[in-house]
C-alpha cells in the first residue's frame, strides 16, 4: 500500500452505474517521511476519509476488496486513516 | 482512477471476439489540474464519451467490472465522465 | 490498452505445459502517433498478427480473457489488428 | 517478488474492517545488491518480520495469496524473510 | 512477458508455508536485443531454469497460472527458456 493526503474530490455525474454512491476523492501520494510525491490518484474512499487526512491506500484488484467496493471498476482505494508512521 | 482527454478512436476490423461492439477511444491522461501529461491509453468506452470529454477510467482487472467489459481483454475502461475535480 | 507493432518472434522448447501452442511475438509499443517507445514486450498473439503489423495489446489479467490465453501464464496478449488511429 | 528491509510500522485506528490485526510495515525496496532503491511500501506482514529484517515481498493480487492477507486490501505483503542471494 | 537471465538465487528458511518447495531465483531483465537492463527480480522457477539461462517471465496474477505457482504468494514465474529471439 501506499500512503498520501486527500487534497480534494471529483464529482461525477455520467459514470458506470455501480459506481454510484461512491465518494472520489484526489489522493496526494506521499513518501514515508510524509513528504509529497509527484503522483496523483483518484480514489474510492471506504473509511470517511476528510480534506488533509492522511491515509494509506491499495491498488489494483486489492482496491475491491472492501464491503464498499466489492465488484466495482474501482482500481484505487483508502482503506485506512494513518495515526503515525515510526520509522525506525 | 486517472484523469484523461478523449483524443480519438482507435479503429480495428480483426479483432478477438469478445471485443466487437466496443468502442475503443484514444485517452490523454491528464492530472488533477487537468494539465496533459505524457500517458496515453487505448480504453474501453462504458458512457458514451465524447471528442474533447474529460473523463476517468480505470486500470487493470477492475477495467473489467462493468456491464459492458465483464470477461473480456480490456485493461483501461473510462467509467465516468467528469463534472469538476475540487482541490482543497 | 496500448498500440505496438510486431517485430519478431520469440522460440521456446522448454516452458510452462500450458503456452504450448502459443505464438509468442516481440511487441515495440508505439505511442498514439505511431511512433515508436522504448518499450517491448513478449506478448501472446490471439489474432494472426505478422511482422510489422500495427496492433493493440492487453497486459496484466486481461490479456488472460480470451479464448486462446484463458487460464495460461500470458501477461501480454495481442488482441487486435488496428486499421486506424483516429485523432481529433 | 522483490526485497527490501523493514524500516519502520504504520498505525492506523480507522481501517477497513478486514484489515484488522495485521500488522503494517515499512518496507524499503532493495536491489539483488542489497543496496537501498528510492521505492518504499507499507506492506502486510505474514512471517513476524522485525525492524532491519531483509525480507522478500509480493504485490498486487499476489499479495493476498497468504493464509492472513487472503479477500483483504492488501497489494503488498512480506513473504518470506531472507537468508542470502547468492548471485552467481 | 519479459526477458531475462538467470543470476542467482534467494534462499529463505521462514517464508509463507505455501511457498515451501519452490525455487526462488534472481532474474535480471533483458530487452528483447538480449541488453540487460537495470530491472531485477525474484521468480519462482517453474521449468527447471539455472544459471546464466536465457528464459522468460510473467508477472502479476499471470505468474501464477502454472501448476507450481497456483494459488500462493507469487507475483513472477519464470515460464519459459528461451531458445532465440527472433527480430525482423
Amino acid at each position: 500500500m501506499k500512503l498520501g493526503r486527500i487534497e480534494g474530490t471529483v464529482v461525477c455525474t455520467i459514470k458506470d452505474d455501480r459506481l454510484k454512491g461512491l465518494k472520489l476523492l484526489v489522493v496526494h501520494e506521499c513518501d514515508v517521511h510524509l513528504e509529497p510525491t509527484n503522483a496523483f490518484h483518484v480514489a474510492a474512499d471506504t473509511v470517511q476519509a476528510g480534506p488533509g487526512d492522511l491515509i494509506m491506500f491499495a491498488s489494483g484488484s486489492s482496491a475491491r476488496q472492501t464491503e464498499k467496493t466489492h465488484g466495482k471498476a474501482i482500481d484505487c482505494a483508502i482503506v485506512a486513516i494513518v495515526d503515525s508512521v515510526n520509522l525506525v
